[in-house]
């Protein structure tokens, strides 16, 4: 199993970054939770995933997916470039790992935004990650939210609950569960596990300040 | 080991409250940031510890302590009425169980401000207790701002800076660590463990909202 942060941070100034793995079903409200934390917490990047569906309006390579060819993808499998991937219909989704150690080396903070079965990979294959899973108030409410959006037809949105249902019942594997009711509060509960888990001790008593304090009492 | 919230909430329709054991050295800023927890989240009380020492003028009794005599705490002791109880000098103090009892049954967090060896004696007697140490940034700094007190003589004042030495050397038995550097950004700090600890699922699975969305999906 891998460490995270096992390459230390130079002079231990700073903590090592946190790898907060985020998953729930399509239609939760993740996208909106996440984007208003990156705005208002400092030190917590996101981390775009590589893909090789093709790009939508109004979509930005970089921003919102990195887009590869699938000749790429392979190449980077194969050199074993990737947190973890998956093959979806045609297209490949991935999470680049340069990214994520590069960052928590430095001491951010990185977001992973991923399905369910991404999440297990990277909980079976590195500790120090922490996982967090966002769920809708009840599957009913999920529905609504879904149809109410009306963008999409009734076959497809009952594809995506059913993928719901499957996703709902991996809960338990998780350490946090946020239940969606209300953005604000979901905002602000997303918010607390950060600000909480760059306050415990085993995390924090390398860093140049803690160390310090300890030598001073010693 | 006693495990808090064994006597299970009737309905399931909160989660258990948590017990917060918080320490820290004296002057370091402990009592402001616990105040304003209090005031500004919902379903946290304080414990108020009792002591058979002499109420001061301005203290309130219930409020600041229980104020019992001599007789009346030695009598609790031998009831087992005490989560943890001391005597310093010629004086005992104690964390009365009933209250803290009650209180985590309801679903309502607990904080206990207490010395060191009062919360390794919680940390040895409870499981599901958190932990939170507060730190000054340096114990230079804890000298100056116990100095600017002005209200204590130099003797008092190097036996506090004695005491906080060896309170310091305990930092590593605590799950979290908050360095008071700006009150505002502590008491955000605190804030974040408590609602952080509400969202782990161990402690939110059985209540009615968890349960309900997971046999929907069943």
């Amino acid at each position: 199993m891998k460490v995270l942060g096992e390459s230390q941070n130079s002079e231990q100034h700073l903590a090592q970054g946190i790898l907060f793995v985020i998953s729930g079903p399509s239609g939760v409200g993740k996208t909106s939770i996440i984007r208003s934390v990156l705005e208002r917490i400092e030190h917590v990047v996101f981390s775009v995933s590589c893909t090789t569906r093709k790009q939508r309006p109004g979509e930005i390579d970089g921003i919102d997916y990195y887009f590869v060819s699938h000749e790429q993808f392979e190449k980077m499998i194969q050199e074993n470039k990737f947190i973890e991937w998956a093959r979806v219909h045609d297209n490949y989704y991935g999470t680049p790992a340069d990214m994520v150690y590069e960052n928590i080396r430095k001491g951010f903070d990185v977001i992973l935004d991923i399905d369910v079965q991404g999440a297990l990979t990277v909980k079976n294959n590195f500790s120090g990650a922490k996982f967090i899973f966002i769920a809708p108030p009840s599957y009913e409410i999920l529905r609504e939210r879904l149809k109410k959006r009306g963008t999409e037809s009734e076959e497809k949105i009952q594809r995506r609950l059913e993928t719901a249902k499957k996703e709902l019942t991996f809960i338990p594997e998780f350490e946090y569960l946020i239940i969606n009711e209300d953005l604000e509060e979901s905002i602000r509960n997303l918010s607390s596990i950060i600000f909480a888990e760059r306050l415990r001790y085993e995390r924090i008593k390398d860093i140049a300040k803690v160390r310090k304090l300890m030598e001073e009492v010693r």
